[in-house]
């Protein structure tokens, strides 16, 4: 039998090794979290190494992600199809390794960290997502959603703005399976975070009490390298239910390098070939790199465990099937990430409803009716707002709170908390059985831009919803108004980016979001009122390849003025204009700018013929994205400057995106 | 003599007023912060309404902006340059009284607030500058630097994030003359947020508690309507002179008003005619809108107060500058915010002696390199990184840590703090004799993005440094390698973006980021090795105009290939290439789009003709913002997808970047 001390070392020597054949990356967190990962792994952890894809396996989120061959070495011990070849590749092209954890390229990574506190964040929304679906599917007797979340971090997640969001919101939702194992080392990139000769303190937190203050369980001061000690404080945590738990763990980084343990120089660069000499001996650790004896591998082994574990869930969710098949069929769809087989059709009716009744309205609002059209037949709409549910319209009839003691509802108030709200949202997104959506104003998107760039960068579908989304914010003035935030969001790649002209575009660009696989949707909503845009059925259909002809003209025109969201209405009062002067005018409503380019050639030459070089677009932002619509001698009626505190129509007027400026930038070029 | 109480009611009856006129605003904060503001202005606040630039004044920032009326009704009351009329032009266009407070636009406005959370870390910054000006030039019995900041701040301030960061970092350096007031009135937009009928609780933080932890002096449950219980605790808090102080103070928002005070309904809204009628009932207020009688006036003036005491600092500085009159000198200097006069010249020198080194270097490397030059004649640097100073490399020869006891250094440890360092710079530009610079990696600028913007939009020149600039990064990977950051800063307005190539253009942009004013500046540096570019005198002259031809060919180019960074080697290895195929090629280098499209006409036309309409871009980023230069037509050999996980030569293969690839593509147009 091998000892506990023996089973961590594995995890320090294929750390050590494999950050040394990589010629970089972080020994030290690897090395200092391998006992308490150890008896958390071995002791606790639910999961079925054949399996990572098993509904109720608790959630494992290695925040300090930077520390990824801990989590590699943990996959690759306890059975995932992660073989030892993979440890040797770690941080090299096309690997399954690279050097921070990413979901998607290795079984049993759920979620991508390395941006630190997200990956904290990104457990609070496991955790949320796994309290509201047990409060949604539960029944007395039928517990088939019952897991924990664990999370590592270290001083960096600490000191990082985002972990006071989500840890607070944490706390207020009182999200008792939530587990958090904060990494004590007193070290990070700079040195000793207390201070040290004469480099001064940075870091002098007491994050007990902090986290006592977000409603938080602590326990503090447990020896990190004691196995028993943490055991002890894994289960102390676990047995408070109502309160999310803190487990602080005074570790050593780099533990057992003789001359780098404790030190600044273990943490993000090799050890070096003759530290891990003298390491190998200090742990007594007498294998080659890369190999583990077998007793080792067996002693890790969570295969046969696992499998036991998933069979016994499966009982469990075969008799709550028997009992209750329509919750259980409802389980099963959203779990798959699924919508519900005639969400498509009923959602065509849905947007000829909104055609059908022609109405002028904000689109914010107009994203609310959206919500109450298609929310009733959406039980895994998972909504919410940064504090601002009434500006940004996202309670909807059928929307709840989500409570602490009444946890099924489908309605986060997340609080003033942009960046956390966000790495949230993709926390539950990644956890299964939601839609979420959270909205902000559009400026404050740049509060949880990282966020946000990780939803694309994980390929996984939240929905964030922007208001406010131009000058036509007004009053609040330029710290408020956006300008340069939507072509922010389209630089991100695999972001869908819509601006919806009017009710009709918001609702199929809302079908879109809810459909979307691969990426998420960010949907920018306007405060003001935005006129109804009379369509064909082809012009309907064709909104959902992202720029269509809403209006033409006889023969080849003369000009193409293309327009997003509210702007298209000047486009179209500026082709009247013009018509009337006895130019021949096409307005383009363009709504999503990557939806376009992603269209076949044949479509995106019909929409905008080569022939037809003179072009204006029009968007109250910047222009700098728009020479590769217009081209080089195009103009763009745009915002390149700050906005102005003013009602939303004086601030148009004032920097010139008027219906005038656009016929006569067309006029210019004729 | 006017009561307490009724001076505090001149504050309620102007903000309410001028709301309703103008249709829109926030009446609830200033009202329920008006006690509070009216002791601290009346009582403590050191500051002369007719000299807002007095060096040594307190300074005041309203974190939570919206409650702008508040603030103009101090600067109106106590005499600054801010007439009645103002105040009913409030929210106007081109008023002195935005929405919220703007810097620039009112006498006495320190600090642009209104995103939450960033005023109270000027405010840090602020405090922070004092500390270390002081430190840097008083003398024995000379302490010519002795002034508080005082901060406003409300509940959406303490959920965001970045009140962590920066309120744990003014913990951290000891800021004693912080002192911030907590209007703990139990509404947020959403309501009241620990909750109330159906509607969960989202923020419970034991807010005292959580201050405590972060080594602060809190002094506790003040009632914000009682002015001796406000005065007592303003005394304790400016007792302490170790800790910042948080005084929490409990307040109704929207004191005053019979049927709205202590709901959410007054906080972002007008309170209506009839309701204003009511409060005016309720407090006692009979003067009709805009009003305020001579009595309570003359009770608020502050001019002769404020003149006497900066009267009484021009003399302790005259005893100061007959002393020590060079250190006075430098003081006035940089208080001016002007260089010392022969940097220029010195700068150029530094230029020079980089140029004949020719050294092929890591611009990061040459960026410290450039502190090492530039560093020595510039005591106002204030430099510091979010834990990454060995990897920025932002410490030089001359960098001294600042300590909460010895805090005449030069350079703050930041700790992992991206946001609240970049909103701190922000706050020691504003109080000013610094030039602050701080850095992390390009990645991280999304944490920080609307500091960053901020700093734009109020015309202040922090300089952000931002190493790791592409895929470049390498190993660390997707999570870490920039693709679409450098076009998100060059769409900021007023931002000053570079991403230089080699050594020169380091020193070149180091250098005007050090003279620059109207903006900040973001200079972007590589990770890895630079080549250095052989250049004329005119060449490195041209640099400054942000793009000029690096490399030319006799006669008309065929083509013209434009690069940043370390892709310019890539480019002239591409020229190199095509100019063996016998293809004539210029190549552009262009560390700075937004200065070259500063530039006038005719030089823009000379470094792109338009005669020559063959055009390739190089830049390992998203493509999105080359068709400007290069036409809809022209190619981009760029990254529009997420980098890898591998060493750098080999990301760059396998995104296709290379000087094949823009080989190919210059080919694929002629």
């Amino acid at each position: 039998m091998s000892s506990r001390k023996e089973l961590a070392n594995a995890i320090r020597a294929l750390s050590m090794d494999a950050v040394q054949k990589a010629k970089s990356g972080h020994p030290g967190a690897p090395m200092g979290m391998a006992d308490i990962a150890e008896v958390l792994w071995n002791d606790f952890m639910k999961h079925n190494p054949a399996n990572p894809e098993w509904a109720d396996r608790d959630r494992f989120v290695l925040s300090n992600g930077h520390g990824s061959m801990l989590l590699y070495s943990l996959l690759h011990l306890t059975g995932y199809d992660l073989d030892i070849e993979e440890l040797k590749q770690f941080r090299q092209l096309h690997s399954k390794t690279p050097g921070h954890p990413e979901y998607g390229y290795a079984p049993g990574i759920e979620t991508t960290t390395g941006p630190l506190g997200q990956g904290v964040s990104n457990g609070v929304g496991m955790a949320l997502a796994e309290k509201v679906l047990a409060a949604q599917f539960n029944k007395p007797g039928h517990e088939i959603v019952d897991h924990h979340t664990y999370v590592f971090l270290g001083d960096g997640c600490l000191m990082e703005g985002i972990s006071h969001e989500s840890c607070s919101l944490a706390g207020a939702l009182g999200l008792g399976k939530l587990i958090a194992f904060y990494d004590d080392n007193n070290i990070s990139i700079d040195g000793e975070v207390r201070g040290h000769g004469d480099v001064p303190a940075w870091f002098l937190d007491d994050t007990p009490k902090r986290f006592e203050a977000y409603n938080w369980h602590v326990i503090p001061e447990v020896d990190g390298h004691d196995p028993e000690a943490v055991k002890a404080a894994i289960e102390e945590a676990r047995a408070v239910t109502d309160k999310p738990s803190l487990i602080c763990c005074q570790t050593i980084i780099g533990y057992g390098s003789p001359n780098k343990q404790g030190k600044e120089e273990c943490h993000g660069a090799p050890l070096g070939d003759d530290e891990i000499t003298l390491t190998r001996e200090a742990l007594g650790w007498t294998h080659p790199p890369f190999e583990v004896p077998d007793d080792i591998y067996q002693a890790w082994d969570a295969r046969e465990r696992g499998t036991v574990a998933e069979q016994s869930w499966n009982e469990k969710f075969a008799a709550y099937k028997a009992e209750f098949p329509a919750e259980a069929a409802d389980f099963e769809r959203r779990m798959a990430g699924e919508l519900p087989e005639d969400f498509e059709a009923k959602a065509q009716a849905f947007i000829q409803s909104v055609n059908e009744k022609g109405e002028k309205v904000a689109t914010r609002k107009a994203s609310q009716q959206a919500l109450n059209g298609y929310g009733p037949s959406l039980p895994e709409l998972l909504g919410g707002s940064a504090d601002l549910a009434g500006s940004n319209l996202t309670l909807w009839s059928g929307a709840k709170g989500v409570k602490p003691n009444d946890a099924a509802g489908n309605y986060v108030y997340y609080g003033v908390r942009e960046f956390g709200m966000s790495a949230v949202m993709n926390g539950i997104t990644l956890h299964g059985g939601f839609k979420p959506y959270g909205a902000t104003f559009l400026m404050f998107m740049e509060y949880a831009r990282n966020a946000v760039r990780m939803a694309a960068l994980m390929k996984i579908n939240p929905i964030f919803v922007y208001t406010h989304d131009s000058i036509g914010l007004g009053e609040d003035g330029p710290t408020h108004q956006p300008v340069e935030q939507i072509s922010i969001l389209r630089l991100t790649p695999r972001m869908s980016t819509w601006r919806p002209c009017d009710a009709v575009e918001t609702a199929v660009a809302w079908k879109l979001a809810l459909q979307r696989t691969g990426g998420p949707t960010a949907l920018v909503f306007s405060r003001q009122g935005a006129a109804h845009m009379p369509r064909t059925d082809d012009q309907i259909r064709d909104i959902e390849r992202g720029a269509y002809v809403l209006k033409d003209c006889d023969g080849l025109p003369d000009a193409i003025v293309i327009g997003t969201g509210t702007e298209v209405g000047l486009a179209m009062e500026a082709a009247d204009k013009l018509t009337a002067e006895g130019r021949k005018i096409r307005v383009v409503s363009m709504p999503s700018m990557d939806t376009f380019d992603a269209q076949d050639a044949a479509y995106k030459a019909k929409v905008l013929p080569e022939t037809v070089p003179v072009r204006v677009a029009v968007e109250a932002g910047v222009s700098s994205l728009w020479p590769k619509y217009v081209g080089m001698h195009g103009k763009v009626v745009g915002v390149d400057t700050f906005g102005e505190s003013a009602p939303a129509g004086d601030v148009y007027k004032a920097l010139g995106v008027t219906a005038e400026s656009v016929a006569d930038a067309v006029n210019s070029l004729l």
